[in-house]
């Protein structure tokens, strides 16, 4: 169950293995975490999850199967960092220094047991913030890197989450500057007509080779039981009785599913303790890309005001400038009690500190907050809290008799990442060929 | 919605108020948090809840309202703490200091906004066990605080709560004097037949007052809709029209129904981050309180092994010897993990290292894990994570539309506690008869 990219895979693949699969889908639509906006003028919005970069290559794979193509991140020109109360073309002196510690420190992990390390009762126990106050020695700096690593690689504030989560999590990407990078980094490539497309040829296929049936949408699963017979899969409609069931959604939504028998205390505890990031995403729209004219690339980081990061969001078929602001965890919930008169007006001031004036008087402007949607609960994606990973990281993979657990929160490599999303998947349509569990 | 104590303070206060009220509960019984179960010689054993003491005036009235007694919690003889490697009639040297420390602290915050405190910032981060460390200045101490804090009042492990959490918890019941004693403090006294007998004649009452069909058990609340015409809460089989609802079930629990319109961010937000602590409560039970004549209390604290406290829960109407054994957090995960026979043999083995070798052989054992209950998921009470007090404590009380909150999770005062439960309800029946919002 689960019709973003983890469920589509794994129903792709156990459709491959032979078996007769149906994937049940809460919305009215595939992809998950994607979605894609067109503008009347025909530009793509990207209002999910939107890039590729290298290592990536379970996507790179099937945007190429599925006659895909990709495009190269809009980023000419230089980035503009925000920090100790002006604008620099680098950014704060303890950052490459911090962030070498950080990978180093990851390396000492292994991405499929992070609870193992020898230092993991500390640092699962340490506030990422707390770390950096220490290791950055200034606080500029500390504040910086707070921003930029719990912001921008998981959509929180440093407070939230503890030293291993991010160490997990630059170990499972590849390290800071893969997974920080643009150009040679994660924010690489984004795929022609948005990821989102990918999902929707993929689902096609799904009901081309396993049947028009294979697929269910606007089918939230409210009751999932099994016992040695079997599981059956209960949506407010709809029973499927099955061998097994892929659940693909992140924790926090895995645990408003109803189970019989219930789940494991281990089990039911992680998912009250992985909630989802909190992100504001926002597109900010002009007539053309005036940055470009400055030089400047309209990527940008800033350690104040509500929005942590910036993006040229631009298109190669279209002449429209689009600049794109991240908001996250305290920033993000500040913007969402405002209304949205105010929360246009916050942004567009941040905008203009960071590319100029002409930001203030865009002809287009486009939120879209994942928090607010109750079949995602939030995003990029779910986050062990401070103290957790220890207790309910082991719980995170290992099947509950005919019930398997995909999603990109579970995967080794690239978690938090459509790619880590195909993996899971993948993984888990494994175990269920393989007969873990025995059932089969 | 919710049949336990805040669930039942609502529904009677609201059928005072005139109001034609339903009381739809998940399980088959009232009671939420509380169970008791009797031996066959007539042994009262109390598996949730259990406790009162001074200054929870509500629930002493409840008592004596419905005609039900209390008796003294037994406690005769010496304690036995356990730390440093040894058995010590006291506990570690910085105890006193460090408590008195918290409590000052604690008196700084606002129970009803612990977020507005001006140190929020920095509480909400600190984990309690970093505070410990520091403020308890010697190893030994800190782990003893740490359990008997984070353990023995929230069931938790002192790495999993911010020190703001735990001096909220402070404020909220009146200082860790009363929190922590047994005659004098929060464990002073019992319900004769238990707490559970409470919650039925609350539940009789409700049904003579409001008519036979105002409560309804077995019923799974699965979805919450509301619109300007009023509220409809529907379960697998019935839907109740209404004109508000009362949710009162913990957060974690609230998290699992489906709303219509979904949830605003913040408070879906504060539903992914507030997990139910995590404890085992096991009964060993004897011939006799044997323990009683080598001039123990059977009151225990321990900083080391699966067992953090023991209680003597026998009845002054019986002889049975009933030694009540608490895990919590790390030490509860543990014995999940176990067999039964080994899970035993750890308890057994602790009880022994407290109160001597006749431990060893009780002629009972009696376990209960709400863990695994999925209309509890988990006790004593819900607990925000660390860092999440002062972006998500705000959505903590403030209705939604129709939709107003209870449970003891919401209270002011004695959160976590029976009191708590019943202030919580009584307090969210006011907001509906005050017509918060506007709806009547």
């Amino acid at each position: 169950m689960g019709g973003g990219f983890s469920g589509l895979a794994a129903a792709l693949a156990l459709g491959r293995a032979g078996w007769d699969v149906r994937l049940v889908e809460a919305r009215d639509r595939v992809g998950g975490r994607t979605l894609t906006r067109w503008l009347p003028d025909g530009t793509q919005l990207d209002l999910g999850a939107q890039w590729l970069g290298p290592t990536q290559d379970r996507m790179y794979a099937l945007v190429a199967e599925y006659g895909l193509t990709t495009f190269p991140s809009a980023a000419l020109g230089a980035p503009v960092l925000r920090w100790g109360g002006g604008l620099h073309p680098e950014p704060p002196e303890p950052t490459g220094r911090v962030l070498a510690r950080l990978d180093a420190l990851a390396a000492r992990l292994d991405p499929a047991a992070p609870w193992l390390a020898a230092e993991a009762p500390e640092w699962d126990r340490l506030p990422l913030s707390g770390w950096l106050a220490d290791a950055a020695g200034d606080p500029a700096g500390a504040r910086y890197l707070g921003r930029l690593l719990a912001g921008g690689l998981l959509a929180t504030g440093p407070d939230e989450i503890s030293l291993l989560q991010i160490l997990f999590y630059l170990r499972s990407g590849g390290g800071s500057a893969l997974l920080l990078r643009m150009a040679g980094g994660a924010q690489q490539d984004r795929v022609v007509g948005g990821p989102a497309a990918l999902a929707e040829l993929m689902a096609q296929r799904l009901a081309a080779t396993v049947g028009p049936g294979a697929l269910r949408l606007g089918a939230p699963v409210t009751v999932i039981a099994q016992d040695a017979g079997g599981v059956l899969v209960r949506t407010d409609r709809d029973a499927y009785p099955a061998d097994a069931v892929v659940v693909a959604v992140a924790p926090a939504l895995a645990g408003r599913i109803r189970y019989d028998p219930p789940l494991p205390a281990l089990r039911d505890g992680l998912t009250q303790r992985m909630p989802m990031g909190s992100a504001v995403k926002v597109h900010a729209l002009y007539p053309e890309p005036f940055w470009r004219a400055d030089g400047l690339s309209g990527v940008g980081t800033s350690a104040t005001g509500p929005v942590t990061e910036t993006v040229d969001n631009g298109t190669p078929d279209s002449t429209r400038g689009v600049l794109t602001a991240f908001s996250y965890g305290d920033e993000a919930r500040d913007l969402r009690r405002m209304s949205p008169d105010a929360r246009r007006a916050a942004v567009l001031d941040a905008l203009v500190a960071m590319v100029g004036p002409d930001a203030a008087r865009p002809d287009g402007f486009v939120e879209h907050d994942w928090s607010a949607d109750p079949y995602t609960r939030g995003c990029f994606c779910g986050v062990l809290t401070p103290g957790s990973w220890r207790g309910y990281g082991p719980a995170l993979r290992p099947p509950v008799g005919r019930v398997h657990w995909a999603g990109t929160e579970t995967a080794v490599g690239w978690t938090g990442y459509l790619e880590g999303a195909v993996r899971a998947g993948e993984r888990a349509a494994a175990e269920v060929t393989a007969g873990t569990s025995g059932y089969r």
